[in-house]
């Protein structure tokens, strides 16, 4: 299964990530410039005035990539061990995408005290952390809690990266069906990590949220269900929409709705998806196995996207992230607000909008304009908010 | 003083290191393998056999190097972030001289209990610790305690690559000017991290403890010294050497003594040196300013050696601590014993053997043969005391 004949795991071998300097180190004067004894002076300029940390070392472009390993892939609880390929994956991508230098960081707790206190204590050799596949609830309070420890931006990106390219896909699904966002009847499935952010951000952009219904794995959420008392966000969330009160399964949630999001992973039939209303939106994100089947949802929908590869339309978070973290680095920002997310999700859009097609929502993966687009977009938004260092209030 | 006119923070300017892709990704068939879905199966295999993660991730060949920033240089406690420049320059060094890669990690906190829950949380992320520039006596705490916790090699570099470094150059200036190392009285100036360190090593290599003076900013160190009860390690450091209880300054301890080691930045007198034995031997390895100055050191001394790069006989840990990591991780150890670091100063030592000479008692810093000579020395030590992975015991 993993032996040195199957290509797959010949091409992880020895992992995929190289440290590699970036000053020459072939003499004597090469070895006192970038050691001792020359080193002492850029540290003690550093120590006088912090802010040359940023041009005198490499934390102006790095970002950690910080996982528990308690939710990864679709895969589960793996353990920060069997997490750290998929981190050094992100790596690559957030490199060759987004020019952006990327360490992943796999914790050995789960414990989200510890984790705080883990990111906070190495947070000075990073200008950025990317959270990953950290599981929900506790990566809501994770980032929550570093966003106000930290002076450096935080994005959990199963959260904000999926949400930022939902609502580009969704703008240009509905400006090739000629709808307005908010005339539009959304239903979510799933209320975890990316479904709380989906929410928010498509509430965020002008959805309208009395019309919207969220569902987890016990059906629509509404004000009032029993068990999410213990359930603080879906409490949230379940306040924020499906205004009437609405309750049942995912099918009484999907009867003349618009949209459909997924992304829980749990199965849809094809009954539920055809009480849907006419021209509408399936995006079935859930991997390898999408929520409704493409051919099905096919059927029902005027435009159908997917998170695989292999089918058109794919939603990757990978169209958001390197660009985000660009953008933010690059503007000096110190945080990622709600605003640097919808301006990354309009310049996805906006690249994919020139040659809109139903199978050609959002650019393909690898297309290399997105990245720039997305990093002036998000770096434009952070200096109109005033979130930058060294800017004037 | 730090303009982009400087040439030396023209070097340093954007940092000394970059993250660099090892795997393709110019196509959505590299992507599938890099990331989603592919990495997944990597993963799975990783959950299933842990030792997997050494063969299929970067971990293996990879360092952190940890600091504080309590003791950066000779500069003292500039804190993380200034500390930052001199952990890239030895991240450069770890991958120009030993092939390993390396990331600099910079804490924000100096408290022990939370430096060792930091390093513990993010050490899965790694196949080694480097310690640097951690003061004394928090830094044997810190080492002690994660050696314990963690099952891979932990390494205060400032104490143990000084003292392979010092006993390598004591053993080539003992063999040029034909004594024993057991024959030798040893006198050291500095009880912090590299005195504790240099003795501890000298004391391994056969050095006669009886006759051996460890003297700090107070003087000579003896057992019942009234200010040792609240300093643990020179207790013990006192009740190793020193056996006839000898007190006074280092004057007193220098008197007829063969060997003079300054690890410590305090000025030692031309008087205190010339009561030194015939042939005497001084390291005086203060920087940028030696304990001694080299020349007055030379009238009395026949071999000197300093830790400056532009005088002969450099003593400089770089010529450990790429050849010590590169070796504890390709035998896969769990720790670095003693006996590999000893391993490691004969392996030095050696090097230099060929062409002995006063003024070349050690390679020079940048000879490519020490770092593989050091590897397979502390490789071929590790195995033979059982502590690698995988080795039956």
């Amino acid at each position: 299964m993993s032996g040195s004949d199957d290509p797959l795991f010949a091409a992880h071998r020895g992992g995929k990530l190289a440290v590699t300097p970036t000053v020459p180190l072939a003499s004597r004067a090469d070895l006192a410039i970038a050691y001792t004894p020359g080193v002492a002076r850029v540290c003690e300029a550093i120590a006088a005035d912090g802010s040359l940390a940023e041009a005198y070392t490499w934390v102006s472009h790095l970002v950690a990539v910080v996982t528990d390993g308690s939710a990864v892939l679709g895969l589960g609880n793996l353990g920060p061990r069997a997490a750290m390929p998929v981190m050094e994956g992100k790596a690559v991508l957030f490199k060759q995408l987004g020019g952006v230098d990327a360490v992943p960081i796999c914790l050995a707790t789960q414990d989200v005290d510890e984790i705080v206190a883990a990111v906070r204590a190495f947070a000075p050799s990073f200008g950025g952390i990317n959270l990953e596949d950290i599981s929900a609830p506790r990566c809501f309070e994770v980032e929550q809690r570093l966003d106000a420890l930290l002076d450096i931006p935080v994005f959990h990106d199963d959260q904000h990266g999926t949400a930022i390219v939902v609502l580009a896909a969704l703008r240009n699904a509905a400006r090739l069906l000629d709808r307005k966002l908010p005339e539009l009847r959304v239903v979510l499935s799933g209320a975890g990590a990316a479904g709380v952010a989906v929410t928010r951000t498509l509430l965020a952009a002008g959805v309208d949220g009395a019309a919207m219904r969220v569902c987890d794995s016990r059906g629509i959420l509404y004000s009032g269900r029993p068990d999410l008392v213990t359930a603080p966000v879906k409490t949230e969330l379940a306040g924020q929409t499906n205004s009437d009160g609405l309750s049942g399964d995912i099918g009484t949630a999907l009867r003349g709705a618009d949209v459909l999001i997924g992304v829980s992973g749990g199965q849809i039939g094809a009954e539920a998806v055809a009480g849907m209303a006419p021209g509408a939106i399936v995006f079935a994100l859930a991997n390898p196995i999408p929520e409704v089947a493409p051919e099905v949802a096919a059927r029902h929908a005027a435009v159908v996207a997917t998170g695989r590869s292999d089918l058109p339309n794919q939603i990757n978070n990978v169209l958001a992230f390197p660009g985000v973290f660009r953008g933010a680095l690059s503007a000096r920002a110190v945080r990622i607000t709600d605003g640097m997310k919808l301006a990354a999700a309009d310049a996805i859009a906006a690249v994919a909008a020139g040659a809109l097609r139903r199978d050609a929502v959002v650019p393909s993966p690898l297309d290399p304009r997105v990245a720039p687009a997305v990093a002036d977009a998000v770096a434009a938004a952070a200096r109109a908010e005033g979130v930058c260092r060294g800017q004037r209030p």
